[in-house]
Parts: C-alpha cells; sequence; structure tokens
C-alpha cells in the first residue's frame, strides 16, 4: 500500500479528478480581464490544457466567489476526452480532502471502497447484496424483468437506492461533506452495467448480442440520481461486448497483463470462465460457460465462501481418513468451489474415484451412502454438521464438477491454440476474484482443471473488478488505458465445433486423457 | 444573397450546426458492436472528430430510435471547442431543415433573424424594442436596477419571455417545429450580454471595470429558458472588456477587417463611439464618450431614424434658403443624428454659423429666434411641423455637437497616431448601425467629424452586430475567429491627457483649426 501510495501522489499530473489552489491576482486597471475567463485562464495554465468547461450555474457563481474569498479559490476538475470539467469549486477555508468511489457492481454482491483521491488512501471498504437478487438470483431473469413495464426502472431504482444508503452511512462514518465525494468509477458486467444506467439489456441475451451501449461515457451524478456531488463525474468500465463486461477490463487493468512484456493468463471464474491472454502488444479474450460446479454451484452443499465453509480438504492416502478446514474455523456448514476441487482432488489421489470421476465403492470404507438409489460420499456427518444434516457429494454433482473442469481447460486450451502459444510461455496466471483467493493450485491441477505449470505461475489477485475500478478513479492514464484495452482486445468467440468436443472429452478424465500433459500429477493404481 | 449562399453550402465541411445521416448496419453475429457505440462511431468518421458528447438523456433513447427506425437517423450535432455535442437526433422521415437564429442586442432594439441552416437562406427578421427600456433607458439605470432584489432576475426574465414570444410567432408564421430551431447567436454589448445570461453587471461600470465574464461559452437552450430544442446551443459573441462587447466583435467579422491586406478603420457610432483600426495582421481598439449629439440625442428635436424624422437638409448658398427631407417624406417631427451633422455643415457652407460654430444672425435672416434668452434655428416651423410646434436648433445644442464631433475626431486621430497610420493609409472606413446608413460622409467631413478621405473610402455596414451574429451561426471557423479576435485586438485606454485635450481643442472648430487636413471643405468668407 505505502508503495502504490507514493506512486500516487508522485505521479498527480495524471489524476482523473484534480484540486488545484487558484491564487488569482485581483483584476485592476492594468488587467481588468473578466472573473470568469481570469480563473479559466488559470486553469488551462495549471492543468496545461486548451479547453475548459463548466456547467452554467457556476459561472453564475464565480462572480461572487472570487471577489468574496479575495479571488483564491479552490476548484476541482476531472478530465474528459480532450477537456477537463469543473465538478466544484471550493472555498479556500476548505481543508478537508476530496474523496472518490470505486464500486464493483456484481450480480451478487456489490463491493463500495471509499478512497482519499488526494493521498490516495483508501479510507473504508463496504460490502453488501446487489438488491436486485430479490427480483431475480441470475442475471437472465433480471433482463427478463426489465422488459416488463416499470421493471427496468425498478431493478435501476432499487440499486441507486441501495447505493445511496450506504454513501450516507459512509458520510456519516467518517464525518465527510457529500459534496466532497467528488466522482466514481464502476466496474460491472454488461447487464449490471446496463441497469445500473437504466438502459434496457434487452438485447444483450438475444442474437446478435448486440448491448444498448458498451462505452458509457462520464455521467454526472445528478444525471443518475447518485447522491454525491452533484457534478461528480461517475463512470463505468466499457465493455467489449454483451458476455465481455467492465469486470473483465477491470480485471486486465489490476492484473496489468496489458502492460507486461511476458505472456500471461487472467481467468475469472463465475458462471461463465473468461479468460483473457497476452502482453502489452496484443490481447485475446473469451468467455465460455465453465458451469456453476466450480464456485460450489452444483453441489447440494455448495455455499459461497464464508464463514463455517469448507475450504480445505485432505485426505491421507494411508488411511484414507478425511480431514477438513472450515473458513473461521466455525462448525462445517456447506463447501465452496475451491474445497469442492480440493475434496475431488483428494478423492483421486486416495483412489476413492477413478480417473472418470467415478467413485470407487471399495476405497470409500464407510463414508459412501446410497439415497434414492445415489451414491453420495459423506464429507461432514450430521453430528459434525451446523446445520445437522450431513454434508454429502453424489455422483451426478461430481460428474457436473467432471463437465465445468473439463470445459475450463478446454476454453483454455482452445485460447493457447489460436493464440499460438504454449503452455510453458505463459509466465503469470492470474486467478481472480475470492475463487482465486481460496483455490489450491494443487488440486485444480490435479483434476486437470488448469494446466501442470509450476505452482508460483499461479497468482490470486482478490476482488479485480474493485482494483481495476479503482486504479481508474486514481488516474486518467488508466482510463485511457481502459479504452485502450476495449479497442485492441480480440474476441475470440467459443465455436463449440467438433475440434472443441474432441478436446472437451478428452478432459473429461482426471487429469486428463493425454496424461503427458500433467505430468506432476500422481497416479492412483487401482 | 446568391453568391454568400452558394459560399455556406460549399463550405458546408465549416459548419457550426450539421445535420447528418447515419445509415448504419444493423447489428450481426460478426458485428455486434452496441448500439450507442455504432452511433457515435459513424458520426466520429462522418464528422472526423476524436471525441463526441452527448447528453446522458440521449443514451436512453438511441437503442429504441434505432430499432425502430432499422438503423438510420439524422443526428444534429455542434462542434464545441474540441468535440461535437450532439442536439438531437431526427428520424429519418423527417424532411423537415434545420434553422437557426442570429439576434442583435441592442440596449434600444433587438433585431432577430430566422435561417435555414441548411440552405443559408435567411427565412425572416423581426425587430423589437428591448422590453428592459420599461425599467430604464440607459445602461447604467439598468446596471443600477440589477443591484436591488430581484433586479437582475427582472431584468434577464423579461428579454428571455419576450424573445419567447417573438420566437412563437415566427415558429407559427413560418410553420415550423421549436425543436427544429437548433441554434442562437448573439451579440451585444458587454452589459446586454450580461443581462441576458443572467450575470451580475455590478463591476463592469465600476473601477477596474471588469466583467464577470468575457467569453460566455455555448449554453444550451434549456438552461437560459430560451424556449427553441432544449439541446440547441446558444452562443454570446465574446466581450474584449465592459466597453467593448460581442457587438464590436460582430462588427469586426462583418466588415472582414480581419481577413484584409490593406487597413481599415471600422466606427460604431452610439453613447459611446467605439473605433476598430487594424488588418489580418493587427487589430487595435478603442472606445470614447463622443456624446450622444451624433446619435440625434442632444437636440430637443433630435429623435432615432424613423418615418417623419428630417435626415437630409440643404441651404442654398446663394439664398440661404433651407430644404429638407423627412425618411417617408412625412411631415416632420423631428431630426436623426445624420440630418443633425448635414444641417450644421449646410448652415457653416452658407455662412450662417462661424468655424466656433456660433451662430452668425446677420446670415440667418428670420430663422434666428430667441427663446429664454437662448439663441434658436428655426429648422420647420410650427404651420409645417407634425407636432404643431416649430423644430429648432439652439445655440447650446450646436455646441453639444461641437464637442461630440471633436471627440469623434480626437478619438480618430488617437487610435490612428497610436497604431502609426496616416489618413491616407486607411483603404476603407465602415460605419456600423443605422447611423452609417443615412450620415452623408461629406457632411460629415464638412463639420470635421472624420478625417477628409476620398467619399468612397466610407463605407455604411448597416447591422453589423446581426450580420456578424449569422456570420458565427453559419460557421464554426467564424466562431473561432471571433474568439481569436478577441484574443489578438489590442485595446488602447484613451488616456486623457495633455495631448488628448489639444487634439480635442483644435477639433472643436469646423471643420479644425489645422485646415490643411480638410481640403476638400470649401471655406465661407464672412
Amino acid at each position: 500500500m505505502e508503495e502504490k501510495k507514493h506512486v500516487m501522489m508522485s505521479d498527480n499530473k495524471k489524476q482523473w479528478i484534480k484540486i488545484i489552489r487558484a491564487n488569482l491576482t485581483p483584476p485592476s486597471l492594468r488587467d481588468n480581464s473578466a472573473d470568469v475567463d481570469r480563473l479559466i485562464s488559470w486553469i488551462k495554465k495549471e492543468l496545461g490544457t486548451k479547453d475548459v468547461e463548466m456547467d452554467f450555474s457556476f459561472v453564475r457563481k464565480i462572480p461572487g466567489l472570487l471577489r468574496k474569498h479575495q479571488y483564491r479559490l479552490k476548484p476541482v476538475l476531472y478530465k474528459k476526452q480532450s477537456s477537463w470539467d469543473l465538478i466544484d469549486i471550493l472555498s479556500p477555508q476548505e481543508n478537508e480532502t476530496i474523496f472518490g468511489l470505486a464500486m464493483d457492481l456484481g450480480t451478487t454482491t456489490i463491493v463500495l471502497r471509499l478512497l482519499d483521491l488526494m493521498k490516495g488512501d483508501l479510507k473504508d471498504e463496504i460490502s453488501f447484496n446487489n438488491p436486485q437478487i430479490e427480483i431475480g438470483q441470475d442475471i437472465l431473469t433480471r433482463i427478463h424483468y426489465a422488459g416488463q413495464e416499470g421493471g427496468l426502472e425498478r431493478l435501476q431504482g432499487i440499486v441507486i437506492d441501495r447505493l445511496n444508503r450506504e454513501i450516507s452511512g459512509l458520510i456519516q462514518k467518517h464525518g465527510i461533506g457529500r459534496d466532497s465525494i467528488v466522482g466514481m468509477v464502476g466496474a460491472g458486467n454488461t447487464t449490471m452495467t446496463h441497469l445500473f444506467l437504466g438502459l434496457d439489456p434487452f438485447s444483450i441475451c438475444r442474437e446478435p448480442y448486440a448491448p444498448a451501449i458498451n462505452s458509457p461515457g462520464q455521467i454526472k451524478a445528478k444525471k443518475l440520481g447518485i447522491e454525491i456531488n452533484p457534478g461528480a463525474p461517475i463512470l463505468m468500465l466499457p465493455s467489449v461486448g454483451s458476455y465481455f463486461g467492465g469486470d473483465l477490463i477491470a480485471g486486465i487493468l489490476a492484473s496489468g497483463i496489458n502492460n507486461q512484456e511476458e505472456v500471461s493468463i487472467l481467468v475469472d471464474v463465475g458462471t461463465n470462465a473468461e479468460v483473457v491472454i497476452g502482453n502489452r502488444d496484443w490481447l485475446m479474450a473469451c468467455a465460455g460457460a465453465a458451469g456453476p460446479a466450480l464456485e460450489g454451484g452444483v453441489a447440494g452443499m455448495g455455499m459461497m465462501a464464508g464463514p463455517g465453509v469448507i475450504n480445505m480438504v485432505n485426505i491421507s492416502p494411508d488411511t484414507r481418513e478425511l480431514s477438513i478446514k472450515t473458513i473461521g474455523d466455525n462448525p462445517p456448514m456447506g463447501i465452496c468451489g475451491s474445497g469442492l476441487i480440493d475434496l475431488v482432488a483428494q478423492l483421486f489421489l486416495a483412489g476413492m474415484i477413478d480417473l472418470r470421476g467415478k467413485f470407487a465403492p471399495k476405497n470409500c470404507n464407510d463414508y459412501m451412502r446410497n439415497i434414492d438409489g445415489i451414491k453420495h460420499f459423506v464429507v461432514v456427518r450430521s453430528q459434525e454438521s451446523a446445520t445437522g444434516k450431513p454434508l454429502t457429494l453424489s455422483q451426478p454433482e461430481i460428474d457436473s464438477l467432471m463437465r465445468s473442469k473439463a470445459a475450463m481447460y478446454t476454453i483454455l486450451t482452445t485460447i493457447t491454440n489460436t493464440a499460438g502459444i504454449a503452455w510453458k510461455e505463459i509466465s503469470n496466471f492470474y486467478i481472480a476474484g475470492t475463487f482465486g483467493l481460496y483455490i489450491d493450485p494443487k488440486s485444480a491441477i490435479t483434476i486437470g482443471m488448469i494446466p501442470d505449470l509450476p505452482l508460483t505461475t499461479y497468482k490470486p489477485l482478490g476482488n479485480t473488478s474493485l482494483a481495476g475500478a479503482q486504479k481508474v478513479l486514481m488516474s486518467s492514464d488508466t482510463r485511457n488505458e481502459a479504452k485502450n484495452i476495449r479497442d485492441r482486445i480480440t474476441y475470440i468467440e467459443l465455436n463449440v465445433n467438433q475440434e472443441f468436443m474432441n478436446n472437451f472429452s478428452a478432459a473429461k478424465f482426471i487429469p486428463h486423457t493425454d496424461r503427458g500433459l500433467f505430468p506432476s500429477v500422481r497416479e492412483y493404481t487401482f
């Protein structure tokens, strides 16, 4: 953080939002240029720009403010494409700093960061459920709802209302003025971005999948009803298309692969797996349905990471004794995606499932249970479970995970093949999201979900949506870079052809039919 | 007009406001870029610009409009400093043209022109009194009134209301849509511009005479309450300072002296005489109190030009018989500035006043009358007068005109001396305003108000405020040129020092103490 802060401070030439101290010479007979022109000239000189714009309401205020404060004021401005726009004018007495908000506008969770724009400090971070969940858990339900009478307005309204409530909370907690929050950058998928802006997402999920907008400009807070400084710009990071949103652009910015010489991969796993490969010279991306299994969504006991959720599993290869670890060491109540991957990897290494992912009952001892004619593996018995019920994994659930992991590997194979890049040329394999923080790359390699690269290649990045949004909030260069990425990225439509299906079928084994691809994975010999 | 029209049509690359036909390819799987981005890309390509801005309300409308009209629309845009801004989007069916308004925002009279922006045609011109007259005839009264509670709002309000009424009339008369008026350019003095924009003119008349603003930007109609297309830009031409307003910048643009190789002078006579000298390489300006005499304001019978107003006077040098001509040949009811100049010139040539401007009673026959001990010259006897009273010119009124004409000549002398230009180097002597249309340069030379140049040098230009505003409305190059003029003009403060006073004293004779300066003026020998 310290180093980052330093970069921000010294690089203030590149700030997207700036506060400047204008100490103007009061007019005299020798120089009696007009008040507004006098201030604009100063700003132009100070910012080295030819073009400063302002809402006309400021023009009315400036002469009075200048005279009141002896020609000393603190204008706050933000950079547009080729000009600077006035956000507000603070009086010279005001010593308070200016703040900005970075937002990860997730389908499920919204995370908001309050940042000191002058020091670059993180002041606070809060997260809360996207209130649109009450209308629909998934994107398609919300798109459908938006098409109904008043639906779009309601979807937008409840998010804006909730954000305003949370912003009010931050303002009170930190004792800052509403007007001192002078900018906001958000990143979300294309649908969430549309709903936030009140744009109809109708065409996003319909051929030819052309959204209403990919590159929303900088919109003033008052236009969106966000209750911060009314002149503050709100910027949603641009999307590449319906299935490649601003959250991924934020991910690329956060990972920095767009600035590196070596070739890296960035993977964001959700309902869709989104993959970017490239370096500072080229970028290629694709997205594909990897299935919700990787987020823990398929298992009956599957949950999002949280207290009491199993995130690590170990099975002793000798005794076939299973041990688990939960987040916060709370009593177990479910399993998250990374826990599930651990579990399946451990089951394979202990010979309790075979290379097709099928249970080998003879090795499963008394972990095996038959419920309604379907084989279940008891991970936690009812006595130890926080729910009072056993936590189990069924054969169909493993089958589902096998398809998901196969899809993931096939997508990775396809994009690297298309780019003509061999696995060994990958210097960094970034994993975005909470998933990346918990996943054990060794387990993911074991089940053949990700390639058998040195473990140090794998780097979890955490919330890259938020980190990318924050970077843009802090620098207009990064904002431009977001636009550049959008323009230069090559989006590969995953063509589900015979070759894809062949690759997919070969990847549906643990770790793979081509064992040469996974030299580090120890084979269990039945 | 025809030639001008042609220039406008062929030069449409330089239009300030443009309508373009967008025929977009509908999205397909091969090109599924977003709707708004698709339209913006087309506009950028069509206009050759990197930056297109639009109010966020358009972003919400565009996807629906595009789909409704099969991806064919007609966006209307105007050029800002370094970007284009969307005014409106017309549907492809609409065959109507777009219109603009040019306005001369005079202290006394407002003139409005309705122009077809596509063909460059003048559709209509109307003029009406500035309704602020009811608050105060002169500028200072209005500035004072603006400082009172609610005064500024009222001064602005009555002008905007009256304009809206007149615009409504134009719309009805020509059967055009309100939204088809997509731009407006006005020119006025600095105070009128401030009052129109609702800006406090307080400091204009107080040392150090720094106005609130000199260069108002382009303001959207809805922000000012002007009832044309709400997104239409309204531009008031920039001022150089408190005493050199946008009307003068318009005058320079209308005269074209800023583009000519030869040196010209532009004079605008009002309560102040405003003078510009220069060519395409340099421009110098000054303004001075020439007194209201030149506008007919000092004489008891003085009036603005209009029906029944004496605008030409002749006195036979042999018989000393006086004959007059009135505007419209109506019965005489007063005299305008040009008529007054004619009268005094003729009185001098007939030996009825001497070189000091004093009556020579022995030569005035029965035209002379003594009223309250003051000598009066009867121009029209009560029997012939439309008012039933005699129209007379008193000695003090002549004295006042002598001071005004001396001030005018001294100002001209001062600015040419400062510029180092001799009279004979002046190729064009442009006279702006109604005054210029009626004045007989020969009479003005005779009384020594303007230099003794060949008569063809003097060129009346009519309403240059309006002509200049119209030029800017038609071309963003001219708009930029207005800004250039503002920035490169050297404004000379008329220093009323000993030299000025000496020149002034010498100019208080007819035509001048230095007769060599006026070789063409025939001297009367008493």
